[in-house]
């Protein structure tokens, strides 16, 4: 499923991991952003594209970022606060910060703090955009430690009954450590579709399916059309996840309220409680399982389980089940080895901000 | 929506509210519960009943619990054992005793270390049935602090394109207090519906809807039917909240799993490492919002916040938006005053229980 957002393979043009890295770090910098930050940015952004979660990898995202940051809205040399603090908990101002270069040094602090009392949860306000929330998520897990990660705010999905857009779409993105499977790592929006993949949609000239968005009375659409019926303003319109309240919609809803609460309201960032379209908040946390019991056990059982979903008898017209974070680890695989797939119009874009800010490429 | 699995008003005998817990607290001392405990469960229940949630009031799970205390499933004086402990994490052993009487007091632990370091995560191995997570939620609210509550286990949750169940309904509970306003109580399985309401629909006569459960060979029911046609069977066939790929149940099977992980895994109880029948394993987590900012700030937000979804405009054909919390708190004013609906039925089974248990009864 995750190939309906990616690009055709008669289309793409498989571009080396390491050059496609090289060069996003070089537009950071470019950017104004410190080497090392623009690394781990960079990291970020890479993660994403080699996972096959290409909605928040370079092609989706990078002129975004570029654009915040020559408009002045992001600052690309940001000084990390910490406004308040305990043995477990931070509260930080990012300092108009790209989300995706303050959650992981968040993270590090979260981790720091599971290891010396056994939980760390740090909120995060004052960010810009958070990018794949999993990936930090993946930092604890990769630390034998349970990670949680997630993003709130902006008008995008609507409450359930409700004819207008009062939440973000507020990803949570979950990760834990196994032994030889790959680590479980959860990352999904809280409406029914990522805000992104609608977007990505409309761009690639498909339909929007049943139950991804309201028409303009806020009814759920349960039919499905083209993207033209529903146009750009459709990405502001999502349903939370369950769709209708018949299938869950109040479950996709809360889970909502929650990721704003714990990003928004824990940190006590501008504009979350009066719902302004502005706000934006971020929450990590790690906990050491180590805290709880032996922590080799842990990933063994965690093998276990793993292998128990993915030798789930499948249902007819599939030969596999999958369990979150599988199907990245096998993209992944795929794509470090022949290069990561990018729509030539992405190509493009490269050689042209590689022509303005004077960054010699060779794609 | 509630009212969907409530008694009709026309069949319903209320009951007042005092002489129902009082008789509940008879009961269960009756079962060889400590007193203490005994009010301790009964408020537990008579919450369920008190909010609307009656699948997991007294009507609905009471009788389990006193079959499971008579077959020595449950053990009626259970010592709690604290496994494993840091400043913010303990990992417990239930020592069979029922989750509704056990959370709570994993909930103390918690509040306890978060009060003294920030957050307090307890993990909770052995335990019986949990009741209503979201009881065990608001002790943190009511106490300035941000509660989780999730329990783990059983299997009735298909994974996305399988054909089996290999999860329970996973159930996540999360709250945050208000000011003014009602508290924020989130509280939902992980399925498109509680299995209780299945088992409840099916013994009030009325059909499965479109999405709730699969068919044999796994593939998602999407038209709906009479509740003869999946028959008792069915409640072990839940599609995930999402109910098809297309939809997001990848997204409710992901939580399922995270719940799995936090509730059996963390607290390494037995058979989750291979997805066994009989596993459970609770989680509960206390926030100090004292450690993150000012609390009268954050819950003066959070009435702002919530008052912005009350306020939402809202769709054809209903006329009010709610937000997770604030319909429970609407019944139980109304049931406060008017006495707990229940089922002839129920009421039969009462006077019966009270007699074989020589409990005076005046219902």
């Amino acid at each position: 499923m995750l190939k309906h957002f990616q690009v055709p393979d008669d289309i793409a043009i498989r571009i080396d991991v390491k050059k496609l890295r090289g060069l996003v770090e070089e537009i950071f910098i470019k950017c104004g952003v410190p080497k090392d930050e623009a690394v781990l940015g960079a990291d970020v952004l890479i993660f994403a594209d080699e996972s096959g979660i290409d909605t928040h990898g370079v092609s989706n995202m990078l002129r975004s970022y570029v654009d915040l940051y020559n408009s002045k809205v992001l600052n690309p040399t940001p000084k990390l606060d910490i406004v308040k603090e305990t043995p477990s908990t931070a509260t930080i101002d990012g300092d108009k910060g790209l989300g995706i270069i303050i959650a992981p040094k968040a993270m590090e602090i979260a981790i720091k703090k599971a290891k010396e009392v056994g939980i760390g949860v740090v909120s995060i306000r004052n960010s810009g955009h958070l990018g794949a929330a999993g990936y930090h998520a993946m930092i604890a897990a990769e630390k034998d430690m349970i990670g949680w990660c997630m993003t709130g705010g902006g008008n995008a999905m609507i409450p359930t009954f409700g004819a207008e857009p009062k939440l973000g779409t507020n990803p949570i993105a979950f990760a834990a450590p196994c032994n030889n499977q790959p680590h479980f790592m959860f990352d999904a929006a809280m409406t029914s579709i990522a805000g992104n993949k609608i977007g990505l949609a409309n761009r690639m000239g498909k339909g929007m399916e049943p139950g991804w968005v309201a028409n303009d009375d806020g009814t759920p659409d349960m039919h499905g059309g083209n993207s033209a019926d529903f146009a750009a303003n459709s990405v502001r319109r999502q349903l939370p996840l369950g769709s209708t309240r018949e299938l869950g919609s109040h479950k996709g809803y809360g889970l909502g309220i929650m990721v704003d609460i714990l990003c928004g309201q824990l940190s006590f960032a501008e504009g979350f409680a009066n719902l302004a379209d502005n706000r934006r908040g971020h929450f990590v946390a790690a906990y050491s399982v180590d805290a709880f019991g032996d922590i080799d056990e842990f990933k063994n059982n965690m093998d276990e389980m793993m292998e128990g979903f993915k030798t789930t008898k499948p249902m007819p017209g599939h030969d596999r089940v999958f369990y979150p974070g599988l199907p990245e680890h096998e993209v992944r695989i795929e794509r470090r080895k022949n290069g990561i797939p990018l729509h030539p119009e992405v190509i493009e874009w490269f050689k042209n901000i590689c022509s303005e800010l004077e960054i010699p490429e060779n794609l």
